[in-house]
């Protein structure tokens, strides 16, 4: 049994330091992966942070990139093979014959085990998975860059695919950040008007680049007057508290504010003004395998990349500092150097 | 100029009397009806209890019934004709050219004119409205009692249209008044396994007549531990304050919390709870044109009718306070008598 080399937090607020231990045996449905690279993601600043109570030593990473090492005699089966180059994300197993794994839902699988939440993640030399969620990535998808398609990119882009998007709408993005940079890619490259709501107006001009039709500053709502009553779609990428009653009235009769970002406070819904003009609201965890599938040929189709800055792994903890220090533009990306 | 006669409030909780007063010229788009019959809803009360800060005097009622007496040149080409039975409900004209109208949507037409925001409504003798709001009854629907089809039902049957309810779904109905006991009748002709929540556990056994599987308190949450997880749709009829977290917890992954009631207080709600089995939470006001004409087939083909008590229109005072008191079963219907 090979040993996995890995970055571990040991106690609360602990730097990072190199640990070794060995995965469990794999099972016929698993695969293991040798990881090249894995994104730095605000959820593994949490994990690190003891949001999820999770047993020490943790190692974080969910926006893996790597190779296959070995295949399970079922996993065998389902189109993969060693030396296949995949990703992981979020996930890494669900049940398969739960209700929403029978409706292709696997992503709300009622026994879902995510990657960071289970076990080790990808802050690691190897990992192992479940075969539904070891997903090849398809030609024009430089895999170094492409861990953070698998969290932040289907986040993101599922809304589009899952609500139905159409070319024709006006769609909201509050918050360019990691998740943010991506949503305005794929919103351009779905044909749709892109408005950004950023609370820096320094990105305006890179990201108007990035495909959005225009910039707005998030942080007063009198510059939105008007804009009222215009959007079809906003997506929260965002975890802080923002003036929903205003966000609210930037939609249009039927349109949807959707909450990929979780913000602490609950938010007050004023049920009237939701009712009058038929709107929606709604939130969405990652997406379904299919959906990943289809946002990978979809982001090779249209050039559309996360924009990323690389660390080796072995200077893990400077890159989480960057991250923190809201200094990241827009992901950071460690590379396995064990 | 034919003159009306009508039961109006002349000042703040001041009784009903009688008025007269003269209709605006009809014009080409315009139906003059005279009404038969008006149903008395919680939104009449509200009116005038001074909810709208409509001007004096006030001639709530909108769920009227009745019969055309006159029709414009251009709403004569609308299949429309004197001597037909026909029903007006909460609107009574949009402008046919924003958006909304374009896609379908004239229930959320810009400039939507309610029946009783805008002139005097169905407590009287005499209403007109646009074309479009003039509703035929269908054969198999009996018109005396319809009234209420064209508020309370419609309101409860557009979510299971609009939001392509299954009959697979389980659905549940929270408070069995009278928006409560069409939704339950709707929902089980629908082929939907329903579950009424009430607060009066004397109602069960006619609940269950109307079609509900079973019937659950709404008053203790300790009584819904089994059903966690177990709906694709909430309906809540009430304004009543509940607890919000627990019945988003009734839905199953992708789940729907769906308000055509309006709760006074704003609705706290944690966006991680919906995030994480990716809930809905919407609202609708009515419905459009084209879903009340199916609600209305729908009704007469399954026989479902609302349980009204009849008053004469000269009781009128008499019938609200009834209302008020908590003791209509399950709907007040008022009888033109002048």
């Amino acid at each position: 049994m090979k040993i996995v080399k890995g970055w571990a937090q040991l106690e609360p607020k602990g730097k990072l330091v190199p640990i070794e231990y060995e995965l469990s045996p794999l099972n016929s449905e698993e695969v293991e992966v040798e990881i090249d690279n894995c994104g730095l993601c605000h959820t593994d600043l949490n994990a690190l942070n003891g949001a999820f109570g999770l047993p020490y030593p943790i190692v974080a990473g969910h926006e893996i990139t790597g190779k296959i090492v070995r295949i399970g005699e079922v996993a065998k089966t389902k189109g993969l093979s060693v030396g296949q180059t995949v990703g992981i994300g979020w996930n890494k197993e669900s049940c398969g014959h739960c209700d929403p794994c029978l409706n292709g839902d696997p992503h709300l699988c009622t026994t879902l085990k995510a990657t960071i939440l289970t076990g080790h993640g990808g802050f690691a030399s190897r990992i192992k998975a479940h075969w539904l969620w070891v997903i090849p990535i398809p030609e024009g998808i430089r895999a170094a860059d492409a861990g953070p398609l698998f969290c932040a990119g289907i986040t993101v882009f599922y809304p589009l695919l899952a609500y139905e998007a159409k070319p024709t709408d006006r769609i909201g993005v509050f918050g360019i950040g990691g998740l943010g940079h991506l949503a305005v890619q794929f919103a351009r490259a779905w044909g749709s008007e892109v408005v950004a709501f950023s609370s820096s107006t320094d990105k305006q001009e890179e990201i108007v680049k990035l495909g959005a039709d225009y910039v707005v500053t998030s942080r007063h709502t009198s510059a939105w007057e008007a804009l009222k009553g215009k959007f079809d779609l906003i997506v929260i990428t965002v975890g802080a508290a923002l003036e929903w009653d205003k966000i609210l009235e930037l939609l249009s009769p039927k349109g949807r504010m959707h909450f990929v970002g979780i913000p602490f406070d609950a938010i007050p819904v004023n049920v009237l003004s939701v009712l009058i003009p038929q709107l929606h609201i709604s939130a969405s965890p990652g997406g379904s395998r299919w959906a990943i599938d289809k946002m990978l040929r979809f982001a090779a189709r249209h050039k559309i990349a996360p924009i990323v800055e690389h660390f080796p792994m072995s200077r893990i903890n400077e890159a989480i500092e960057h991250l923190e220090s809201g200094k990241a533009k827009y992901r950071v990306v460690l590379d396995a150097d064990f």
